[in-house]
Parts: structure tokens; sequence; C-alpha cells
């Protein structure tokens, strides 16, 4: 008997838990869509059963079991507690409580024993944390990590929906010639590349950035590894690249790496170098795994520790959907 | 009384060699016009003159005081010689002559004392390494760089004309929802990010890293620079960006690194956190300075010896054509 709500239904995410839902058959005994006023009383179809859109209210967790967040941070910060309170655990997608000390933050393949010591929410990571640190950890389970240099090549679905119509958008304008729209980002996405559109710290660094540094912190129980970052986007829809600069303490090969790598739930290495085939977010979109090659001997650190790879995953399913839906999978379990 | 000779007209290189030529207003009392045999015989118009294109022969430069090459890696390694034997001086854009120990490769910003040494050829080093090491070259000057990790953002006017039309071409089908035609890429480059086109060594490197490592040791005249770098194609048309963390030997911050890049010639800092902009290659594009933007202290190398930031510049401009055309202009001097 569990009923679950999925606040934010009708985004990018939302409509992507739907598809994991149904997919991989989640014993839900009731669904509740949830959504702003603005899409509240539209009709859905979910599993052969019609649904009418509901405005989320403070009153819309009573009796639900479990809540999936995905409408946006201040949404979560005003309704995650509320809909604790109400008695339910909240799978929470968006950044509000992802450093709060009270929250385990969690990545099923990594520190799934966290789920345990929830106190009604449990957070989603961010996107380019999970598509990083996911191949990471087995790794720093057996040679634990010194320092990662992290340059990401992101896709626009991180800014939503409308993000991706945008690309695709400005892509036909550009193409005939036409003055480019711009409104999901201040800059032009189509056949161009910029820094990542989050706020930026008195540092230099954006959000985004930040936030890979303290979730892996967190998510790895280790705050000693030394982390920078890079966060770029670029013309792609939805799978996010990351290219991995990673300082081992203890020497490591290419070899054992890929053997490593190769066994890790989550994962798929994907690393032809007679064919220049590598991990592209063509293939890791709509996927569930992460796709890693380019995994090679990086000699400019000494003693054989260091390691480059590249990676692509699926932003809005392992990047934050399907992350979620695992958590939830092992909240029923 | 200087005689020209652009051997390679009709390609993107080509083409931006006369723009470059005419915008400079080079010094050349005459221009020959050298391409392969499908394009000799017809008619070009460059600075109100009419040229009929000549197809590239052992007998093309005799008379002749610069050639310019463009027409690639075995046009350059054949014809380069005979032109050099012929009392020409030859400023090559291949690949063919930049590791040859006779030959120097040069960046004018750089080391423009190396023209002199010349024996009939001066190479022009990879766009990827010009783009990239412009701004580093003052700074490596007064503090020695130890460590590069590079990650490339590259555009596809790279891989030639025909890889530009490719990408809009595919943009195109791919919107239309049609099935997207591969020549110049294996892999689809429109709406897609993939591991650089060029063969890969048996450490897994491919042959644009390793240029960038071995054309920076001999540019900056210094082998002890460790440096790794991982190339990566992105759906832009003509200016590739690079992320770049760079350790120092001593203490530096980001302030002293902006006031010595700010100064360095064929270099603009576009950094402005205020408003998130940074270095586009939208920008970039048809531009001679490399944009330098988000410069930032790296914490996680120790000392405050850890710099990152992240830069544009024209692949086909000061990439390829410019650097060449500087260098050329270096000569009549």
């Amino acid at each position: 008997m569990t009923k679950v709500a999925i606040a934010g239904v009708t985004g990018a995410v939302g409509q992507e838990f739907l598809e994991l839902l149904a997919e991989r058959k989640f014993p839900a005994t009731s669904y509740k869509m949830l959504a702003s006023a603005r899409s509240a009383g539209k009709k859905m179809t979910f599993l052969g059963k019609e649904y009418v859109i509901e405005e989320l209210t403070e009153k819309s967790f009573d009796g639900i079991d479990i809540a999936l967040f995905s409408a946006g941070g201040s949404i979560s910060k005003k309704y995650a507690p509320i809909a604790a309170k109400a008695g339910c655990v909240v799978v929470d997608n968006s950044s509000a409580f992802r450093m709060d000390a009270n929250t385990p933050l969690v990545v099923p393949e990594i520190n799934p024993e966290k789920i345990k010591e929830h106190k009604g929410i449990i957070a989603n990571p961010n996107c380019s944390t999970i598509i990083g640190i996911t191949p990471l950890w087995p790794l720093h389970k057996i040679n634990p990590i010194k320092r990662l240099v992290v340059s990401t090549y992101q896709a626009v679905s991180g800014a939503g929906a409308q993000a991706m119509e945008e690309l695709k958008v400005q892509a036909r304008e550009y193409l005939d010639g036409k003055e480019v729209t711009k409104k999901a980002f201040i800059h032009q996405c189509a056949f161009n590349v910029f820094s990542h559109n989050s706020d930026i710290d008195e540092n230099g660094y954006n959000v985004e950035e930040m936030k890979l540094v303290h979730e892996t912190h967190k998510i790895f129980g280790d705050d000693s590894i030394a982390i920078t970052c890079t966060c770029v986007r670029v013309p792609v829809l939805r799978a996010h690249c990351e290219s991995i600069n990673i300082e081992f303490t203890n020497p490591i090969t290419p070899e054992e790496v890929t053997a490593i790598v190769s066994k890790a739930p989550g994962v798929k290495v994907v690393d032809d170098r007679k064919n220049n085939y590598f991990p592209m977010p063509l293939d890791a979109s709509g996927q569930d795994d992460i796709l890693v090659g380019r995994i090679r001997q990086d000699n400019s650190i000494a003693g054989n520790r260091g390691i480059n790879l590249f990676l692509s995953g699926d932003q809005i399913r392992k990047g934050a959907a399907l992350n979620a839906i695992q958590i939830a999978e092992l909240l029923i379990k």
C-alpha cells in the first residue's frame, strides 16, 4: 500500500518520473499528480488511468506515503517539511535540503545506507554530481581519491523543458539567418558554449561548481578530497559530459580502473580506441547507465597515480528522476 | 617587392588568409593562388583583381618570396621543401614540420625570435595549442607553470569547411526529424559532443592532445611543464574553448593573473562575474583576440599556486590563418 504524490508533474523531471515509474513497474497503489495552479484541473493519463492535476497545497500530502518533488527549490523549501510532517517521505530533487545536516543526500549506488537516517526528507544530488561521482565511488573505495579536476559539458535540460525547446528554436532561427530568441538563458545556446548560468560567488565559482564540491564530500563522507570544477553549457539536449582528471593516493593503471568501473552498478564502459568510439550525449540520452571512457594514465601526475576519463550520463534520468525513483524503491524495500 | 603564394586557397583557412591579407593591408606586390587540380582554372577576385587558380606543382614557387601553406600535411610534406629550395620561405599551417628540430614553431606573441632560425620553413602550431598557450606565456615568464590540465571544447571548423557545412546540415536534419548525414565525422556533431576525431596512440591519447603537449614544450622552450589534455568536439562552428587548470611554481592571485593577461598581446579579458559574461565562441568568432575569463583561485592546489580559467579563440583566425600571417609580417620586417 504505497501512495505516491508527484510534485511538479508537468516539468521535464516530473514527466521522466512518470516514464520511469511505468518502466520499472513501481509498486504504487495510487498516484496523486501535483503542479502549480497554472496546470491544476488539466487532465492527464498515466498507465491507462485518467488523472486530474491538482494544485500543490499544504493539504496535498495527507495520506501520502512517498512524495517525489521536482518543482524547484522554493516549493521544496516550503512544502517538503509540510509533507514530512504529514507522515510522508519526501524525495526532493531540488537543492533546498541537500547540504542540511539532518537530510541524507543519496546516490543509491554509493550510500544507500544513509536512507535509514531520514527525518522525512531525502535529498537527490545535483545532476552533474550524480553523473560525475557514481563511476568514481568504487575507485575511491579501493584507492582514495586525493584530487579531482572536473570540466563539464552540460546539456540545456538542466534548465528545464523550456530550455530544451529554446535550443531547438534557436538552432532553426540561426540556420534561417534570423535573430535568435532568448528566454531560458541570457546567452544564445545554439552553436555556442557558455559558462553555467548559475549565480557566482565572491571567489568566482558558480553555484553548480560548488554543488559538485560540497555534495561529493557529503555523499562520499570524505571532506579531504580536493575538488575543483568548471561548469559549462553546451548545445546538447539532455545528457551531460564530464572530463575528469583524477589523482589517486596510490598507483593505479587504466586497466585496473577499467576493470573496477566495468563492474560498477549504473555504469557502462564505452572505450573503443580503435574505432574512436567513446561516451557521447547522444548515446547516453534515454539510458539509465552512465557511459565512461577515454580511461588513460595521466603522466603529469607522478608515480602512476593519475587517470583521465570522460563520461556522459542522461541529465534528466540518472541526473535527476532515475536517482530519485531508485531512492523511492529502496524506501519501499 | 614581396611575392606571395597561397597553397590551399580554396579551403577554410585559405579563404581566411585572403580576408586577413586584405584586412591587414599586407604589403605583397603579387599573389599566386594555388590549389589542387580540381580547383585549377577557376577564376576568383581578390582586392579588385582577377586571378586564375593554378594547380600546385613543383614549379609553383619559382620567384615567390613567401608561401602560405594550408593544404594538408601530405601536400606540405611534399611541396614545402621544394618551395624552400626554390628560395621561398614557407609558413606551413600543417603538422608536417612542427616537431622537426630544424623548423621553428612560432606564435608571434611568444617566440618571434625563433623566426630568424628558419631554413626555409616556419611551422604554425596547432589551433588548440595557439589558443590555449598565448594567454599563458606572460604568466609562465613571471611564475613558471608546473602543470596544466586542459579540457577543450573544439569547434568543427578544425576539420575544414565541409565539417562546418555538415554541422549546419545535420542540425536542420535533426530538427526536421530526418536521419542525419555523416561525412566529415564518423559521429553526429549536431546536438552532440564527441572525443576529438584524430588518431589515438597506444596510451589512449589522441593526436590533438599530444600536439598540445609537445608543441607547448617546443614553443615555451621548456620540456619540464607537466601537461595533460582531453580534446573534445562540440557543435560550434568556428571558435574553440578551453578549460585550463594551472599549477604555478609560486603563489599567484586571480587579480595578478588578470592584470598580467590584460596586458598580454592578442588577448582580451572577458570576466564579468556580475553579469555572468565570460568567453563564448560566438563572441570569439571573427575576432583576432583570444578571450580569457573565469579567472579564479583553485584551492585544490596548496599554497595559492592554483588558477582556473576558461578561454575562447577563433580556430580559423588566431588558431590558423592569423598566426601564419603574423609570422609572414615579421618575415617582411
